[in-house]
């Protein structure tokens, strides 16, 4: 067994060959008491966590997508804020059982991101523990703290935008936990759908895009849609009428959620874990803010509008109507075996 | 079972109700996708992590400890940069069996320490987890980054100051696991010591006054005084040689290690999580900064010197030798029963 030095040198040496920049905020990166940055304007942190047996399960989730999906999530606070991805923290409690060339997949997971995101790994932490987690802590910049898009500013009237289709992250849960459900889909397509629970990609650009076409409020995808435009209502003090149609859906979400036995609504209402951004956008600005979304390489929808009220209501393509208190976010089933 | 959510709600009024300062530079604190803040100048970003069976067990730390050392210990890092204290994000790891009157106590213990630190605690998460972790971010603040007080500066002929007594946190966990070691002490240094292991006091003033009076590389004493006296060495390309005499001995220290058939020189070496501050200081400069560190409340003491060479040779009251290569962290023993 390593100790924990080597395992901070591996974890290091892992992150640096996939690539991941040295930022250009830091002038101190990894190895001494802390990191030293420089952020010139405001900077925006947000932290998030992914547990074994909580989050995610060895048995299903590659070690090089547990470190994908720990940075690709953390990142997503940064994209709902408008934020230019700068440094991420990364700390890994490391089970006994975790064997040194999964611990370096967890960190080719990470480099990867890191390098496709543009963010640096200034520093991070590798400590025992028994069981697998990443909590992860990332920085964003902004010249000043007013363009950052907080979740309180959407106003009755404003039309809610959504980057891209919803419910692949939920529907990938189940065929990774049901392979046996894969048989309603063609090989790509379940691929694509596994790959949304597995390896969100990065709305970074997006989230930047529509802060500057003047979205008055955002969030990310990640707690389930009726929870997630639930906050913003919240927030915001207004009502949120999100109607989602056929389009808004991820291509064979609707097949799994069949073969399931469920309600394509429910995986999204209460699925998360999609990532895409909710952004309420002034209908003057619309028009902007999508086209400056497509040219991120995203395919948004204008998905329902704000109005005066409280609360959030989805309606799904049968008209079929839940709002947001009625879901706790879905979670993989309790791990049978010694993962958990 | 509380809901994740309301898990938050619980740990945000708790820290609130302990007196957690706002933060001079936090523009939007937590509920939001990241919290905002507006630096100015430099800043130093550390992560720390505790962990349920492997930094510390239930059965001996009481929730508030757990609270105040995962604080506490993060924060010493800031006090080696010589960093002022800005920003505090803790992700908190809960597992089912935890009440919620044990996490309020938890709570009370991050508000403590963030209260008497000055510390804003601008951001976190509460995850589901099988064992008890908090990961723990923190962030310091500088007018220009060369005011930070790097590893890599001593110079041979530099003095090494320590801001107080060590060997009292290894001690202190030998009475936790080992309480009819505590029949050798009289009961107010029991506690004292006990104290050392479980609410490490805060040394943010002294390391600042340090870094003011000229301070050529600090680091705290985390380690074990071996490895990050080798640490400071490491990274200047000296060797640093360590001497302690009695008086650096915490007391109690080597009536303790007597009673458990130990050298008080190993408790010290290898035993860490003392949290004094090891500085290298110029010898123009010794004089100024042991008054500087006196007059934040500590009893500092100059403990060797830097050498040309290469390493840390640590010296006991006894005469005896050891170096920065033996030794690997003290930690509690294994865990018996239902906590591991």
């Amino acid at each position: 067994v390593l100790g924990e030095f080597d395992l901070i040198a591996l974890l290091r040496e892992r992150v640096e060959a996939a690539g991941a920049p040295a930022g250009d905020h830091v002038i101190l990166g990894p190895g001494d008491d802390a990191a030293v940055t420089l952020p010139r304007g405001a900077t925006a942190t947000s932290v998030d966590a992914m547990v074994e047996g909580v989050h995610f399960r060895r048995e299903t989730f590659p070690p090089e997508a547990i470190g994908h999906k720990a940075l690709a999530v953390a990142l997503s606070d940064l994209a709902a804020m408008g934020a230019a991805p700068g440094e991420a923290y990364v700390q890994v409690g490391v089970p006994d059982d975790l064997r040194a060339d999964e611990l370096a997949a967890v960190a080719d997971g990470l480099g990867s991101v890191a390098r496709s995101a543009g963010v640096a790994i200034a520093g991070g932490d590798v400590v025992r523990s028994p069981a697998l987690w990443l909590a992860v802590t990332v920085v964003g910049h902004a010249e000043a703290s007013r363009e950052f898009v907080r979740r309180g500013g959407a106003s009755p009237g404003d039309a809610l935008v959504l980057t891209g289709p919803v419910g692949g992250a939920a529907a990938g849960l189940l065929l990774l936990e049901r392979p046996e459900l894969a048989s309603a889909l063609d090989a790509a397509t379940a691929d694509r759908i596994r790959d949304r629970q597995l390896r969100p990609s990065l709305r970074l650009e997006a989230g930047r895009a529509l802060a500057s076409a003047g979205a008055s409020a955002m969030i990310d995808v990640s707690d389930g849609l009726a929870a997630d435009a639930g906050h913003v209502a919240a927030a915001s003090g207004v009502l949120l009428r999100v109607e989602l149609t056929h389009e808004v859906l991820e291509a064979g979400v609707e097949q799994v959620a069949a073969a399931a036995g469920l309600d394509p609504l429910d995986l999204v209402a209460g699925g998360g874990e999609d990532y895409e951004l909710l952004a309420a956008v002034p209908q003057d600005s619309v028009k902007a803010a999508l086209e400056a979304v497509r040219a991120t390489g995203f395919d948004p929808a204008t998905v329902g509008r704000v109005e005066d009220g409280e609360g959030a209501v989805l309606s799904g393509p049968t008209g079929r109507e839940v709002s947001d208190g009625g879901y706790d976010q879905l979670r993989p089933p309790a791990p049978a075996g010694p993962s958990g």
